[in-house]
């Protein structure tokens, strides 16, 4: 059975930097990967949703995990997206990851016809006994449209390589709650960590394991201000850390948070390029704003 | 500026016979595509949802249109679906298709990260610009999650490319009134299809001007006989021809179409493959239920 020990504290998701024909700027990514490093970061996920692992094919996501592993070269745990539309596919990228030497692997269920509950168990059960590597789950229903029963999280985490959770922000608000739901239905071992970085410190000082974070993927010292804060129980400091980050959870909830990393990404001099059409590059007026907001994270 | 004539009538959706590494069997599928062209379909539209586009990759989308094209030969029009996630790859597939001898394109937009109304105007717009061939917006949210406003629709209406739209059902029921909003607001040339079997009848009678049928895929005589009562304004006959496919609208509802699909073939002793995995086959006790419904329908 393999534990979620890299799946804890901060995890950070870099953009992919690419051309407009979806060719990874290696280079960039180095760049961009290599200051998550000696930030201090947990673990780095690339090609999660922020690292646009749904507009990128096989060979692309290959060179750019390529060029993470050389990059982190064993400082921290890697962890790389392997979702895809066919189980053919994620099995492939599976071993493509192990290969290339990532330290964990992301499944989101990617989906075009809805899935059923037992289509998802039997996709997640092939991509885990492709691999020796640990798997983190990727519930993420705004994006794959496919909701996970509580029975079906159970049953997953019961298979060997399913190390741990990744969640959204519950709609009842209620993490305590919910994590100790998750807690009592999975095995031992697993963790249980939360996307949505708006209700990453509510997450974390209710007991979550891990924050699957997009500012951390170019704002990381910010980001572990607030985790550190919150796993150490200091309320107070997490929540500060939180409404410090107030003005881009304002920006991410109108704009998207995939559209404002690139702006954020210009406003530091970092080459991102931009992002896959069909999705655009925000105007000006949203510049200046991410300007100001940065100018009060001080980070 | 392109007009919708392609686009009228019966438009029939075959599968795309493939291995579990998706693989697609041309000769399969030119059995499927020959027959639909005997029994008279006024169209073919190969790599649309029911064709598992999602599931395909460029080359095997390429292979699978090719044997489409060699089948049908110029005897009616044949139509390719491009949607993708990138604009670039859409471009590419809409490029691909124009070359290998398609008629017409079917353009659904694809989403991971949710789109704007103006991305999917700009994505059209930049696949409209890449091909002389006449474009149908492929409008089924249920699959794409991007729901088209009416003014996005006018919109579109005017690029020159732009001939037809592929409507769902109407939530509210109101065909007639949705087809007369559709007519005044798009401009004059541009027909109005819709897809949901279930409501083809009723959709055909209110005067749309093309049903885009899963179920004419595989039982094309049946589905001619509801779309030419329909189209030729015999209510009854319409509504009898409607009644004859009701099991199977019971099953699609239940199990999704495509699940169904592939059982039908199976009883036709069609050559098809299975659904790709994460899709599983339906178990047995489905198959009996469609036996059922075949016999009653005596295509």
């Amino acid at each position: 059975m393999s534990d979620g020990s890299i799946f804890r504290g901060l995890s950070a998701f870099p953009l992919t930097p690419a051309d407009a024909d979806g060719v990874v700027d290696t280079q960039a990514l180095a760049v961009m990967i290599d200051r998550l490093v000696v930030a201090g970061v947990d673990s780095i996920a690339v090609l999660g949703s922020t690292g646009t692992y749904a507009y990128l094919d096989r060979s692309q996501r290959s060179r750019a995990l390529a060029a993470a592993v050389e990059t982190v070269a064993g400082r921290i745990p890697l962890v790389a997206g392997i979702g895809a539309m066919r189980t053919s596919w994620v099995c492939e990228l599976a071993r493509d990851a192990e290969r290339l030497g990532a330290d964990g692997l992301l499944l989101a269920p990617v989906s075009y016809t809805p899935l059923t509950q037992d289509e998802v168990f039997t996709h997640f059960e092939a991509a885990a006994a492709t691999t020796g590597l640990p798997v983190c789950i990727y519930n993420n229903p705004s994006t794959t449209h496919f909701s996970f029963s509580p029975e079906l999280v159970a049953r997953l985490s019961e298979l060997a390589n399913i190390a741990a959770i990744k969640m959204p922000l519950p709609v009842t608000g209620d993490f305590e709650r919910e994590v100790g739901q998750l807690r009592s239905s999975c095995r031992d071992g697993m963790t249980i960590g939360y996307s949505g970085d708006s209700g990453a410190a509510s997450a974390l000082l209710a007991g979550a394991d891990a924050w699957y974070s997009v500012v951390a993927g170019l704002l990381p010292a910010a980001a572990l201000r607030l985790t550190r804060a919150a796993t150490g129980g200091d309320r107070a400091a997490a929540l500060a850390a939180h409404t410090a980050f107030e003005p881009f959870w304002s920006l991410f909830s109108v704009h998207g948070s995939l559209r404002v990393m690139y702006l954020i990404a210009e406003q530091l001099g970092l080459k991102a390029g931009s992002p896959p059409l069909p999705i655009q590059p925000l105007p000006g007026s949203v510049s200046a704003a991410v300007a100001e907001a940065l100018h009060g994270l001080k980070d």
